[in-house]
């Protein structure tokens, strides 16, 4: 299948987030090629700790200690910066963009302090700098606004972007406790820093929310005038309060245009503070560190974007995703870097559809008996015979006719399974309508 | 800025949805081309009521009758099909590709039957098909699993991609009411066609999860083996006692992999039809005709995509940034197709970031009081004067030490009004401790 070689890739840091790329390139390896059309290869990796780096990629990759040999490695087509901060970081971007190589980074504050004179460079050198990991984390908010809403005269931008400080306040909700309390948990679990202000103070979301103002109203990158309030004075009688009048509060980012007709003075609004948002909003009942982004266009309306915004895995599924843009943009014919059906035409797979008898499902049951001793216990036998337990059950009068109905919540079972335990009951003298069956499923 | 004359699309069938893409690209015509690098123009349209047509376009574009005569026509780059149904639209498509245009088209149904050999004509004449419209209106669902996601072994995915029988549901649980009542108010408010057979039987959800579930998985289109099954037969009585066990009855198209090691036959499940969703959970709560799309992939865990199904515009928003993507794949520089910041770098903005005293926000405002008579009179006189209109008031003992918190809610208003009523708040000797404000905002 494969015309060319592999991408080849250098990664600048190998933590908890470099790892994860690492890993989860190598464990999907089939499934990307499958969709780039050509496979992704880590060959270099920096750290300045070369040892545990040469644990985790054996080897797979070369490892060493100075990043800059990889920026001006003649052999490298791609720079992966998991590095943070801005300054080290910022001058490896800038030296990978000037040696041509594409860049890949997760890192919002370099893009929120130096972003504008980094898409400078690349534009000039004709490479891309993908930052999709920047951004709530797996989530392809990035993506969506500045590709899939391309359309829409954007309104309005709001998100929870910060997992550490909505779990803080999930947790203040929850359990009645204050801010010190829930933030000491937070370390606890391994949601929060040792040093938890950049969290905290609203520092981090602030950098998010001024990328996406950017990508959403096509202005320059203006991190300096994004109003930043954290949730650290927050006080636990403030979220009781607001929960008593229909209220959650959630640190969000919040970037919207201000249009003259409005009355006031036009411009944008960049903004992070604790804020009130009705409790029967979806973005209110994002709960512990999941992320969520809503965005108000004139065509689309409101679209929202959830999940999880931080963690190894998660972050890396956006890495990599910027690194198949990247494979897709380099490689194959121009008119089809991304294939029509996600995976390259000659890389489908035969894997079957499987017949609906074989599918697996948790089932609803309805069925109307005659009330008499013993029914509830012949109809779970039918059940038990086809190796199906219970998980719930429920005997009620009808309100419609007095009859009795008998509701049954199943385990997951196959559904040939169920279907002949089906038979069996509505075979019963004492069954007195159709069974009734509702497929169930936990989504978890 | 312009580099490269307009785009030339020809609009095959200009019905709802074909009338609110031509409307979108006009309004938005200055916002798409900062983000396109070039105009979009519609520049001919293919209506058998031609004169319905022309009274929508005007001037802007050239009608005919016969839209086999824009297929052929050298000066159209790229074709948009909203005509619908299996036959005359695959022709036009297949005919459009034979000529080397670029297509777009919203249509679910030809590509469940017909897109295994549309996109292989496609991919031979090096021509895009895009179909973003396709499934869940606006939500940029087939970006977000081909691209967005291209790291993940995909799991499963599960979707309310249907907006008529969402509602009907929605209805059907709100009011107590059963299905053909509820069906007849989707019909009176414009949810439903006459003839709904198409999506309370679970057909148009169909065709959508099978083009998703080949996205997902990397499998030929196969909608005949799909498991379909509708509402009609659902009774109010199961809606009731789903509630009852904390469950809501939502049509959801699944697509799931059965993998080797959990036992049973390894392939994908295909299908349609009414499921129990623990009420918990985000998918449950999509209300009335919204749509949600659930994905999970090994990296990136859980995601959801949330939006407006169906509808001119939204709708619209989808066929356009399809547009987009042929725009930016046809024109400029290779390597920045997708510019950095989402808008050319040429045409970025100078809208100013306000500063927060001009930011509008409703504020929730927490005032520890001295009870005394006439506090609150004096409170919301401060706020009367700074032109601040009240929305809900609370008074409360505080649990946390026995004195009284004023609470109040107000409207909308500058920044700079709130901070001088606190001022005046903070000053009065009855007021014991800082005057807390949190900032709230309704999303609506």
């Amino acid at each position: 299948m494969e015309k060319f070689g592999p991408v080849r890739v250098g990664l600048l840091g190998i933590g908890t987030i470099g790892r994860g790329t690492f890993e989860v390139l190598a464990r999907n390896r089939e499934e990307i090629t499958r969709r780039a059309g050509r496979s992704i290869a880590i060959t270099r990796v920096a750290d300045l700790d070369v040892e545990r780096a040469r644990e985790i990629v054996g080897d797979q990759a070369r490892v060493c200690a100075d990043a800059a040999e990889i920026v001006s490695d003649p052999d490298i087509d791609v720079v992966i910066e998991l590095i943070g901060g801005y300054t080290v970081a910022k001058d490896l971007v800038l030296a990978a963009i000037a040696n041509g190589k594409h860049v890949v980074t997760a890192n919002k504050a370099m893009l929120a302090v130096h972003g504008n004179r980094i898409f400078a460079e690349a534009s000039k050198q004709g490479v891309m700098v993908a930052f999709e990991a920047a951004v709530a984390g797996g989530i392809p908010i990035i993506k969506a606004i500045r590709e899939g809403l391309a359309a829409n005269r954007i309104q309005r931008v709001a998100g929870i972007i910060n997992g550490t400080t909505n779990f803080v306040l999930s947790e203040m909700r929850d359990k009645g406790i204050g801010f010190e309390e829930a933030l000491a948990q937070a370390q606890a679990l391994g949601y929060a820093e040792a040093d938890p202000t950049f969290d905290v103070e609203g520092v981090d979301a602030a950098h998010k929310i001024t990328l996406l103002a950017s990508l959403a109203f096509g202005v320059p990158i203006q991190y300096d005038k994004c109003h930043v309030e954290g949730i650290s004075k927050l006080s636990n009688c403030d979220v009781r309060y607001a929960g008593q009048l229909g209220y959650r509060i959630k640190l969000l980012g919040i970037a919207t245009r201000r249009d003259p007709q409005e009355g006031g003075p036009a411009g944008i609004e960049l903004r992070v503070h604790p804020t009130l948002v009705p409790e029967r909003r979806l973005l209110a009942n994002v709960e512990g560190a999941m992320n969520a982004v809503w965005v108000r266009g004139d065509a689309v309306g409101d679209t929202i974007y959830y999940g999880q915004g931080a963690g190894a895995e998660p972050t890396a599924s956006a890495v990599i995703a910027d690194l198949v843009d990247v494979a897709r943009m380099i490689t194959v014919d121009p008119y089809n870097r991304v294939p029509h059906l996600a995976f390259q035409p000659d890389a489908l797979a035969d894997v079957p559809i499987l017949p609906i008898e074989q599918a697996r499902s948790a089932a609803y049951l309805r069925i109307r008996v005659a009330d008499q001793p013993g029914v509830l216990a012949r109809i779970t036998g039918h059940l038990a015979d086809a190796g199906i337990s219970i998980d719930a059950a429920l005997q009620k009068l009808s309100e419609d006719d007095g009859q009795t109905d008998v509701i049954l919540l199943t385990h997951v079972s196959e559904e040939s399974r169920i279907v002949s335990a089906i038979e069996a009951i509505q075979a019963m003298p004492t069954v007195l309508g159709e069974v009734v069956r509702i497929r169930r499923e936990e989504l978890d």
